[in-house]
């Protein structure tokens, strides 16, 4: 069975109450009536350090024993795992030593030293995280804290699904789907657990950018299959959700759970974030927005359903904004 | 005394309940560490319609009686008021038309039509919406719903100072002052209402646009003064903000409870702007800005204060915002 129960996700949201934000589900008429349903969007940019991840983070730093705490952290990370574990080992008062890629966005690069972590960087096109992170840790006797396929990552992230079960049934609203961007999958596997143990019959896919379709393609093979190896030149847009493969953990639960996976394409992104800026007044980043992409470009139709979709990370770099913004405008007049 | 109680945004209120959203109150480590005190941020752009104008109207329509709804509203407004209106209409099955400057932005004119609502624009270098909205009112047999003039609209506005003091109590924080971007001033007259009886001593601060600081010039004079005409060479960025002069009712309040007026620039807007979306996630246009570039510039030492700060709205267009967060970018390497 899964390692990861509704139990487990309760636990976590015990420790994580006064701790993350309870974030809002907004709505908007005008992108309800572009579907013809009903969208329950999970503002979780609105989170601590701007992502889902301090869920998992916090939570996993606060299991720490006193020597652990004492012995530090270490993570790997493209950038909100990064500043995830950086802003709970500031919160704990536990050192933090997170190796990110040489080429990760700037802010989130500087907003991880800013929460006092060492900053490792790499290069992502040759080198080996996974390797570096865990000989750093080992090097240091710290913790390594791994950002998706571990139990207690995975049910940190599930408060996320815990709270979208409790806010929608707060507004009277059964939930025939959800959507959630996915990664290496611990966003989906947690959100998973919890909502198919809360709401039965919910529906919950992944959605992926096309060309990192790895959970899609992997629910649709039964086996864990890769992306191909990562190229500069192709580097996405969507730079959170750049895992290599499924988790063993996190595939093992969402294969039994999901309902299967969507893609979607980088226009339909920029479309997505310049919607929630203008219907929702929410900044999604492009891995961020992937879910509402899915739902407004109708890869999965949502005429006369009401689905839940998890914006799950708002840090964007300016540029990249203020590109999204300009190219769906190009492309359209109305920016759904 | 105040034509408005306490007693009477409670009421508002509990019209309220389920209709608008309790907006967040936000807080960024970044920023407070930027102030050296803390700042809650009340993320009011996330509310329906994407300003604090949908509480007053959507409370002021909900007391129409039968007769009166049949008759149909009319509002006349910048854009917000005009929106809130239009959307509450629809609610309630009640007919709107909105009086609005021809030059009001875009996505404002396009908004209030998708609500359902008849625009009848104007010029507002040379007209009088205030003369054109009452002639429409009355050729129609319809009711008036002044933007800001009405303890009913005051009341509803002041369900956002509620919700402040329920929230930072909720957080154990003990509120020194709060920033409120002031207009035609019933956001904050009822604001001021709701924290002054809630929270004893709490000094409560108009913010205004440099050009358009008619209530921080009348709470010093203790009397009614107003902005110079509107030309339109200098129509501000701030374009919520542009009455010509405080109300009689908001000021007879205003006068009674506010501690001051602060004024902040455009620039400092821009920046303000700049940093919501980086540190926050969320948008907010340059008139719903004002009180957290107060809070940011330091026009007010927030050092080991906790200051409650209303961001009032988030419909910006989107190339006023993207040059916002280039004119930042373009002026320091932070965005604070």
């Amino acid at each position: 069975m899964s390692g990861v129960t509704i139990g487990d996700i309760e636990t976590a949201a015990h420790a994580l109450a006064g701790q993350a934000v309870v974030t809002p589900l907004l709505e908007s008429a005008r992108l309800n009536e572009h579907v013809g349903g009903r969208l329950l969007i999970k503002a979780e940019c609105l989170q601590k350090t701007g992502s889902f991840k301090f869920r998992g983070a916090f939570y996993r730093l606060s299991l720490l024993s006193a020597t652990e705490r004492q012995r530090g952290v270490v993570a790997y990370s493209s950038g909100n795992h990064a500043q995830a574990v950086a802003a709970a080992a500031q919160l704990l008062g536990v050192t933090a030593a997170i190796v990110m890629p040489a080429d990760a966005p700037p802010t989130k690069l500087a907003a991880t030293r800013a929460w006092g972590a060492e900053v490792i960087t790499y290069d992502r096109y040759s080198e080996d995280r996974e390797a570096i992170g865990a000989r750093l840790a080992e090097v240091r006797g710290a913790t390594l804290v791994p950002p998706y396929d571990d139990a207690r990552i995975i049910a940190g992230q599930g408060t996320l699904g815990l709270e979208i079960a409790q806010q929608a049934a707060a507004l009277g609203a059964r939930l025939d789907a959800a959507f959630v961007p996915c990664g290496g999958g611990g966003l989906i596997a947690g959100t998973a657990t919890a909502l198919t143990a809360r709401v039965p019959g919910i529906a919950v896919y992944a959605v992926e950018p096309e060309a990192f379709d790895d959970t899609a393609r992997s629910l649709a093979a039964g086996e864990r299959l890769a992306n191909p190896p990562l190229r500069a030149s192709e580097a996405s847009f969507c730079d959170a959700l750049l895992a290599p493969m499924p988790g063993m953990l996190t595939f093992a639960i969402n294969r039994r759970l999901l309902a299967g996976g969507l893609t979607v394409s980088d226009p339909d992104v920029a479309r997505a974030m310049a919607a929630a800026f203008a219907e929702l007044k929410i900044v999604v980043e492009p891995g961020g927005a992937v879910a509402l992409a899915a739902a407004l470009t109708g890869k999965f139709d949502c005429a006369g359903k009401t689905v839940a979709v998890v914006c799950s990370g708002g840090n964007a770099e300016p540029a990249v904004f203020t590109a999204a913004l300009d190219s769906a405008r190009a492309r359209a007049s109305s920016a759904i």
